[in-house]
């Protein structure tokens, strides 16, 4: 029962509160949500608190909103809960950004997927006006993640929310959207498809209660939580102004990887992107498995290190290449000449001659020493 | 007289012996390089140089070399001359990479500028196969650096290096080439047009005396100088097997600022850099102000922030930005509705609400407050 009351204020809170009130947060660790519930409704102000959520008191029905949540298929989880997702109680160890900050009150989920089997995903995020460029990079690096079986989070938005929702949801990898409205609601409106298909398959997550609107507010403290549920953020396009920016700034207080994928230092949705690598804010990642490495459990990925193609000429001494480097191509040269322009002694060109004969990479005619054929690569 | 024996020997030398052969640099150190030739001539071996030149010992005679070089106007700098450029000392206190390394033993010269005021140019250098986002950026960095008057050093090769010089010429800024063959050589030949020019105007710099043809060998040794002769080395497109990652490897183990252009992950021709930036090896720029700010002395360039255009909102303070969120934007609102939107008091609110009448953002209809058409942005 006391778990239900504690349950029922936490719903009745988010409802009289904005989202991310670091008052309601630290009132909320002090007093107990039932108990400031009800100091709120017997009109005892906290900290300004109940000036600013008066004109909201009326009419709450804390129970009726859950009731109804559940019937649409909605539940309501709390840190008590099971699968609450531990990681977000990260948030009430940092100091708030902008008035922002603070563990969520709750989360209201939409999805067949558990919450709190989400502590190794990684966010991705990015500009909603992405290029091409962009959005197919994103949605690779989701895929290329979620084909590892890592989660993808992100915020549901045109451009590079969606692509990472897409590459995720293409490998049947968890993909996890964070809404800065209700989790019935569709905001963009042409994301409703994309929204209703991620509560099918994935998550919808929301500490906004069913039928809440988004302003620029809530989409500030919703990127908290996108930062806080994953174990790094990926910004894919960002420009100077981006949102984005936001969500890293959050990873980085909250000791989270700040990953960020460089473009061409023409495009303007890239601005953003290279200012964090440039000040260290975040490492350049060019690959999911890159991201792997970087968010991953010591050990469990390691990205594999680019090289260029091995060439016959690589497995040569750098004398020996010194004395390839020597060699004609179309006549031969006597072995005299190949020590004179090689500036290395004859007996030495003699025996280099003969190891680079033995593995095919020189050849002789009658006036003497050539390049052999796989040698001219 | 000393000094012209010293020249003469260091000639030689140059002839006989290989660029950058570490045994060479350490054995004029010990016994001078009048010494040196000496022993060679009179078939003293020392550490083994003797039998690599012994074959190219016949007919030597650096005077003729310099006499016929003064009449092509090549002019050979020694370290004793006023002229030479003593960044390149810092070569003699690194250890060798791949049997290179060491300062040069001489530098020959074609053309206006004086070598010895270079020091704080920098070197743009990069892939032969570049992409002409990266050929337009290597113009763009290096016009933007030599429109401050910095001078560009970069190695007259196809690509990145061409666009360098380009980009350097075009502001008539110093732009100095450095070199693998004789500065009276066209390596690459399509290149002999713009090797003249640069000669013409700038710099053609080598430690190869006038004839030498470029060899694998020769490259390595010419980019140690491009590095040392510079304040930094910034990379504009690299795949990972480029040559200029070894021109960046010496900045490092020089001591001189390794920065990095990035571009789109997916283009293999900037794998080279996003390795580097990654790695910490380099500081990702995309900027010629962000190059002179890294490379330049403490204070003398800042580069500018970048940052968004300043919108109205922005002037406004967080609370009353909430305040503007709960407005509509078609019919107005009552001032107790808005308080319950924002979720701010309504003392509170009315104060927002004139505030932000006064500056513009705000107005009013006869059912209530409405945001103003300059707050829509």
């Amino acid at each position: 029962m006391k778990h239900e009351a504690e349950r029922l204020a936490r719903v009745a809170l988010g409802r009289l509160a904005e989202p991310g009130d670091p008052r309601v947060a630290s009132l909320v660790a002090e007093l107990g949500a039932v108990t400031l519930y009800d100091h709120l409704r017997s009109q005892r102000d906290e900290r300004g608190l109940l000036t600013d959520v008066a004109a909201r008191l009326d009419g709450m029905d804390p129970a009726a909103d859950l009731d109804r949540a559940t019937r649409w298929g909605i539940r309501y989880l709390i840190p008590t809960d099971e699968e609450w997702p531990r990681q977000v109680d990260d948030l009430g160890r940092v100091e708030p950004v902008q008035q922002r900050g603070g563990p969520p009150l709750g989360l209201w989920v939409r999805g067949p997927l558990r919450l709190d089997q989400l502590a190794e995903s990684v966010a991705i995020v990015g500009a909603r006006s992405a290029t091409t460029y962009g959005t197919q990079v994103a949605a690779d690096l989701a895929a290329q993640v979620g084909s590892a079986g890592t989660g993808v989070v992100s915020g549901a938005a045109f451009g590079i929310d969606q692509a990472a929702h897409r590459g995720s949801l293409a490998m049947r990898a968890p993909s996890v959207s964070v809404l800065a409205c209700g989790v019935d609601m569709a905001y963009p409106a042409a994301h409703r498809q994309l929204l209703d298909h991620l509560a099918e398959v994935g998550l919808v997550v929301s500490e906004l209660g069913p039928g809440a609107t988004p302003t620029r507010l809530r989409f500030l403290a919703r990127n908290r939580l996108i930062a806080a549920l994953t174990r790094g953020t990926v910004v894919v396009e960002a420009a100077v102004r981006s949102g984005a920016l936001n969500t890293a700034n959050w990873a980085t207080r909250l000791n989270r990887c700040v990953l960020g994928v460089p473009g061409p230092v023409t495009s303007a949705t890239s601005q953003g992107v290279h200012q964090l690598i440039r000040s260290g804010a975040a490492t350049l990642v060019t690959t999911g498995a890159e991201v792997l490495e970087l968010v991953g459990l010591a050990g469990e990925h390691v990205a594999p290190t680019l090289r260029g193609a091995d060439r016959p000429r690589d497995r040569v001494s750098l004398r020996d290449q010194q004395v390839l480097d020597a060699l004609p191509v179309a006549r031969g040269l006597a072995a005299d000449d190949v020590a004179r322009v090689a500036g290395i002694g004859i007996l030495e060109v003699r025996s280099a001659l003969s190891r680079l004969q033995a593995v095919g990479l020189v050849d002789r005619d009658d006036r003497g020493w050539l390049l052999a054929t796989p040698a001219r690569a």
